[in-house]
């Protein structure tokens, strides 16, 4: 086995090649600099140094060491600067910026790449036995700070899963795949689309993530809708525990106690490291289509999605922007495209005779998948509920570019750093009669505690996953940097989003893990006595504390940790950015 | 509040006025006899003795009933002999042959009923300081031993939650209920249906068990097919546990670390005492139909059931009986009604033209609910697929008859063991391309095991709750008791079929919890370190062990427990059963 997926960029989204492609999107700078009243225009390209970074000291144990090199080959264990960097952080506001400034405490003493389940039972033992902390890796995207080192006095590994990417069996006729957990999304899709399956678990980060890290953290698919979240998904599974393997049977449902899957989903590695997962899978879908919609406003689309709900025919993906992010979604077109057609001229002139008043209008994005029977009534049935909603069709071409660049949303960001823009995200989940009061709420709380750094807000908002009970509601933020109070801005925002959700009856996060950045929360969410809880099966799993420590255990006053740490410390170099400029090309 | 549910007579299954009417079935006791090989018919009917029940001696703590009576009012503590007996056991096979042999050791020294979630908190405080232990009590109708005093050496409370029955608030539009866990199935559905809405839980038990005793063993009800097991309807809870109260957020879903829900359902009693969930409801349907077929064999019904699901049009229930519970059904059939008079006479004529041995054929019950028109159409479709598989349609009449009789099943053993026969049900699930395996070895597992006690076997098995992966394997058997014997033959035949499920990948029980009857399984089931798990969160939040102890907890030889234990003492009693012979009337 040589090939293994690549590791993402250190200093931001996807691989080292890949990039946001301004010429492609035309319209995407002027809006952002609109919105976000930025006037300069002197962005020179940055390159950026990994010699530029502060890493921790080294922090080796020989024991531990020795006693890797007696079951590992030399490929399995790395200690290079680079891997070092790679393995810091996830691919979070305060990791990148952190990185981009030189600060690499998050870093790993030493990478270790298993290759079976084996392996890590040696590797957890090894470092049970040594005190040495183990931070489980899949494909490094979490963005809500599952992944940094938070001890520098313990040595610390970083177990990077991704040589463990099996396919080990496929039963196609109870629709089950038992898998390594190290599998990335697209090595995954391929081994079962071989076999006439999919898994239908289509999250953002996809291309990047693996998973284990999708069962450990609770991600969300664009599919949810129809296939669930990861957690619905998982029969079965094996975690290595430093105490031993937790393993569970391939069934459909039990009655067996406690379900002690649920104890693996979502333990966000603090509890051991899934090593297999068997999972429900689907038979490939005869068709998948994309259509797209545009509603006169918010109330009316979401009201619409809802009966779609409530007539039990929910598409099998539902992605509804507000006006801000209808905006967005249409500054980002590409040129001249016939979805940027469609939108200019004749078809505005229509929209404006149906009513439709365009700094109002929310984009509806819809997926449908099954027999093409099945899709072609379902399509029928769903649209005639829109229209009744006031909607209007916007045929399929934005669905195909939503197709062709749905993974690409995370290079924005990276393009906007580049621009001294911070972006980020918050999102939740509520039951429907909260989604508007939530909504609202929360876009006055992060329009205001934007404006209060004295920068102009942008926030919007989209809804996806939805549910019998409720629905994912997403919010997205942007704001120009003030220069050395970038953290802080940061901060201020992000706290207010979250209180927000707390403040409204909604979760902390919907489908992004609690990591860090959620922490403080934590208690409010699932009661002081459910973190005591966790606390207990952390105690009796991991005593000696070796995985992954500071996640879901909030200290005495988290909120004073969240504000803190070396993040805070982003200015101990002189100059600010630890990058070289390029001369432009 | 004077109003509450009735207890079940302590004697067998449902209120004391109610029983088996051979009268109306008059088929079912001529085809017991033939198929168990029963020659007698002097059984005459028994009168039951409460005062020839040898009660544990009372073992009270003062100090810790002081403590109750400065909180609880007078009708909230009952230490009376009925009481005592009535919460000794659930309604396991064990169970009422040990009450009909006057053996009472399970009984509390207690009951207390609360009526606050208050009350639930300082009962548990008060016994945590009293090392008094408490076994929550639902409606009493856990066949798997979940109820039972385990510790004759401490004293013991039953807490009997009937009195928490308020449907606290209905959110229509979200379609979420919050409820007090002590609320039963028949009081649920009605306060639910004032406002339009339904829980959708129909376990064959909803008559006599409540949302609380559901939730801690993962219950499932008949229409699980469509509206899932009580496990994926709860959106939040409250746990009172002797640390405090474990409280969840209504959402719909979350990514907020490990699901804290998860550890309260499936508890079966030893963590905390559920007081009260937030449950996903539905609109009630427009319509529900129930249709019966018939089926050539069971491996043609088994692939016409696995293909709707393939083709994502599963009816809300389906229960497929295989040739030896079709004939018990047909035997079941009240007298000269339509659907006797159809499988009669001309229409089995019709069937032997059609091929079926009537020996051979299956009994299929479906139900359908929801709009009129997506009924209409789904019964359409899936009547193709049956027909495809070769099904012939019964019509309506045995639904009928199933919908008017579908809570008396559990009548039957009551009357059976008046007659010295055994009966019970081991039930499990597994993988579609497991089904067929599991059956034909667990089946032959039956049938030879209980042969081997020298009596006539009699089996039968039905599928239902279906899923995307696979289904609930039912089986029932039945077996003429040899005296003295009784209890040593039921424990080899229930273990020999819990041991198939074992040794087949199938799970332990679908919906019937562990108890004390499925704990030497456990760790086979969850691997050792998923008990070990368990027995951490039970140190956590229980550390003095007060609440249901002995139950998820296997000890070091657990098939030793299993087959000894003060059942095995039942011939104590000089006499046999201490029962007085009525003068039959």
């Amino acid at each position: 086995m040589t090939y293994e997926p690549r590791h993402m960029k250190w200093w931001g989204w996807g691989n080292e090649d890949a990039q946001f492609n301004a010429q492609a999107h035309p319209g995407f700078w002027p809006y952002a600099k609109t919105v976000l009243t930025i006037e300069r225009e002197d962005f020179s390209p940055r390159e950026w140094k990994l010699d530029a970074i502060e890493l921790p000291d080294r922090c080796i144990d020989d024991r531990f060491l020795t006693r890797l090199r007696s079951f590992l080959n030399a490929t399995q264990i790395n200690d290079d600067c680079k891997e070092r960097v790679i393995h810091a952080y996830g691919k979070g506001f305060r990791d990148l910026f952190r990185l981009r400034h030189g600060i690499g405490g998050g870093a790993p003493d030493l990478v270790v790449y298993p290759e079976s389940e084996r392996d890590v039972c040696l590797t957890l033992r090894a470092a049970a036995e040594r005190d040495v902390v183990v931070i489980p890796f899949g494909g490094g995207s979490n963005i809500s700070g599952c992944l940094e080192r938070m001890e520098p006095a313990r040595m610390t590994v970083s177990l990077d899963m991704r040589r463990m990417r099996k396919v080990l069996q496929v039963d196609r006729a109870s629709c089950t795949a038992r898998m390594e957990a190290g599998i990335f999304g697209p090595d995954l899709e391929q081994q079962l689309s071989a076999q006439g399956v999919t898994l239908g678990h289509f999250p953002d980060s996809f291309l990047h993530s693996t998973l284990g890290g999708w069962i450990a953290t609770r991600s969300a698919g664009m599919q949810s809708d129809k296939y669930g979240k990861i957690e619905d998904m998982v029969l079965a599974l094996r975690m290595v525990t430093p105490e031993g393997v937790l393993a569970t049977r391939a069934v459909p449902k039990s009655s067996n106690g406690i379900d002690v899957n649920h104890l693996c989903i979502g333990s966000e590695g603090t509890l051991g490291v899934i090593a297999e997962a068997t999972m429900r899978v689907h038979l490939k879908p005869e068709t998948r289509l994309v259509k797209s919609y545009l509603f006169r406003e918010f109330e009316a689309g979401i009201e619409a999605i809802h009966e779609c709900m409530r007539q039990e025919i929910p598409p099998a993906m539902v992605r509804f922007n507000d006006p801000a992010k209808t905006a967005l979604s249409l500054a980002f077109r590409p040129p001249s495209s016939a979805y940027s057609d469609a939108v200019s001229s004749i078809f505005k002139k229509y929209l404006r005779v149906k009513g439709f008043e365009l700094p109002q209008a929310c984009l509806m994005l819809t997926a449908y998948e099954g027999s093409t029977s099945a899709v072609t009534r379902q399509l029928r049935e769903v649209q005639a509920i829109y229209r009744r909603y006031g909607a209007v069709s916007m045929g399929a071409t934005a669905g195909k570019s939503f197709e062709v660049t749905k993974y690409d949303f995370p290079y924005i960001r990276d393009f906007l750093l580049d621009r001294d823009v911070t972006t980020d995200v918050s999102e939740t989940s509520t039951v429907w009669s909260n989604i508007l009061p939530l909504y609202n709420e929360t876009m006055a709380v992060l329009r205001s505690s934007i404006a209060e750094s004295g920068v102009q807000p942008w926030a919007g908002c989209h809804i996806s996953h939805t549910y019998q009970s409720g629905a994912s509601v997403y919010f997205t933020f942007g704001l120009r940097q003030r220069p050395g109070r970038e953290i802080e801005q940061y901060l201020h925002v992000k706290r207010a989003a979250q209180q927000s959700f707390m403040d409204h009856g909604a979760t902390l996060s919907h489908h992004h893990a609690v990591g860090t950045e959620h922490l403080p929360w934590l208690a409010d969410e699932i009661s002081p006595l459910g973190v005591q809880a966790v606390a207990a099966i952390k105690n009796g799993l991991d005593p000696g504390n070796i995985l992954n420590p500071g996640r879901l255990m909030p200290s005495s006053d988290p909120f004073r940790d969240w504000m803190s740490g070396d993040w805070m410390n982003m200015h101990r170099p002189a100059q600010g950015p630890r990058v070289a400029t390029r001369s432009s090309a």
